[in-house]
């Protein structure tokens, strides 16, 4: 039910990723009227209905309701009842273009957290020169002390070891310099913490301009740090796009020049495409849970149960689960 | 005789600046034989030799020296001899591409805070979809508490009616969302103080994605998320330029099609160039300090000394240090 375009796009976005993936069995959660008639509008619909079963909820929990306010709310939104699902063993992983600050207080409550995690992150793949890299946190935690900066550090690597097999993953700590002198207290006090601990490929610092330069497979930040720096690319990007734009239609020149132009242009937007990296992992919960762009398309949405399905299919959840379990019991016994 | 490409490009971006600045006169404060090498490398220099003239400085501030090192270091080196000009009026203004946190700590000393700012800050103007906005802090407080960031606003929107003319600047506050409820402590208790400023046209909180979007003439931030934020746009605009040559250069068909291009791209260079936006105004000195990137060019520089000439002829400092002034005699009234 959540996301700017509401349910008919998080619909048309299923039937995308049901065609793209035949393993793929969806429940669509929500106001089942609202549902009914948003698959009517497809003829493909009917082809995918052995997979795709509407489980009805009588609320919805408003993008803008607060955490607290959720928490005391009914049981009965599409929100509670999808996280429901996994928590119940009855859907392998939860997508949700709703309320981020409701789907994390509400995944800890449902899911709960593994040991070691005091609260979850969220970290999305930023497309670099070569490939890509993971960011966390993007915005569940404005203010980390450095014990969580490492937590980030540990899922972030576990994830891109678990779901790349990417093996030691590089791991850089976002920072104003890459001097050891740079920085907050909090940031430098994160780097000793990560740096000492063996389970880390630490490679130390980075500046904003290196997280697209292939240094790093996770960078490390706080929630408002990184939010900022994502919705900032984001801004630039849309900036120069309505820019090229504005260029390419002044003149019967620029018009041509853009007609032959179109077919690199639509590479260029298809490997920088941020839709294509849709899907915030909630990472620290006891299951799967996928934040889809609360502006994104069918398309984005799409993408985002792809990475669940990814997710899920590698088992980063129970794998988080059981290494930082593991990680506590060697701490327990001092060889952290 | 700072910045990473040294004093051969900062003298070639002095005669830039003297060429297009007839009012301009220049003082290159440094080591006299590199910066006569360096001249005599210009064909031009001899045009401008009336206006330019050289003062030695026995020693320069390494890149990496440490703020604390360089207050407890020999006074002979070419930023203290530069700023030692602006102190004693000899000199309107200075710019240098060396060490910003030396800058910083020597700018403070040589020169002095206005009443009531606690510690200066790095302003610079950003590419909007219509114009330009400035962002502040950029690096030099990576911890801020909400009244410095009550100071970065009133220095910055002091800047922009000063120098750029503009009556009553829009002022926000960059945040992870737009809600009351979202961000950390500081921000919000920023938020308060900048509303209940009567001298300050507070439009309040700014997601990252809206400094591009002409919302507001100054963006306050703490150097942190400023410098994180200015970076990663800089490597983004970077990536997708890189990408952009690479798609343009991988066919025939490709390179037609670039080599048609090549105009409107220009353009686009130009609107969106950096290097024009190159300058970073320290606020909160009682004198014009200039940092200038230190990788750009010789036309970055050229652009830097102008915004120096700039906020000096509208006379910026004395009119913060009397705005600054005006404003805590209100205060100690009760009426601020």
């Amino acid at each position: 039910m959540g996301g700017d375009l509401g349910p008919r796009v998080n619909v048309a976005g299923a039937l995308i990723a049901l065609a793209e993936h035949p393993a793929l069995d969806i429940l669509l959660v929500g106001d089942r009227p609202s549902l009914e008639s948003a698959l009517a509008c497809h003829a493909l619909a009917a082809d995918y209905a052995h997979r795709l079963q509407i489980l009805h909820a009588p609320s919805a929990i408003a993008m803008d309701a607060r955490p607290s306010s959720v928490l005391r709310g009914k049981a009965d939104s599409s929100m509670h009842i999808a996280l429901q699902q996994v928590a119940e063993g009855k859907a392998m992983a939860c997508v949700s273009a709703g309320n981020t600050g409701a789907l994390m207080v509400l995944g800890r409550q449902l899911l709960g957290m593994p040991p070691g995690i005091q609260r979850p992150a969220i970290s999305t793949a930023i497309p670099t020169r070569q490939g890509r890299c993971y960011m966390l946190d993007l915005g569940a935690n404005v203010d980390c002390e450095a014990e969580q900066l490492l937590q980030f550090a540990l899922m972030g690597s576990a994830m891109v070891e678990l779901v790349d097999g990417v093996k030691r993953p590089r791991v850089g700590l976002l920072n104003v310099g890459v001097e050891d002198i740079k920085g907050n207290l909090q940031v430098r006090r994160a780097a000793a913490l990560i740096a000492a601990c063996t389970d880390l490929n630490y490679i130390g610092y980075l500046e904003g301009d290196q997280i697209f330069q292939d240094q790093a497979d996770v960078v490390v930040c706080d929630g408002f740090v990184g939010n900022v720096a994502l919705k900032t690319s984001e801004g630039l990007a849309r900036l120069l796009s309505s820019r090229i734009r504005d260029l390419f239609a002044e003149s019967w020149y620029a018009r041509l020049v853009s007609l032959m132009a179109r077919p690199l242009l639509k590479r260029l937007r298809a490997q920088m495409d941020p839709v294509r990296y849709n899907g915030g992992s909630l990472l620290g919960l006891q299951g799967t849970v996928i934040k889809s762009h609360g502006s994104a398309d069918a398309r984005g949405m799409a993408y985002a149960i792809a990475r669940a399905l990814r997710e899920a299919e590698h088992g980063l959840a129970e794998g988080l689960y059981t290494h930082m379990t593991a990680r506590m019991a060697k701490a327990a016994t001092g060889h952290a």
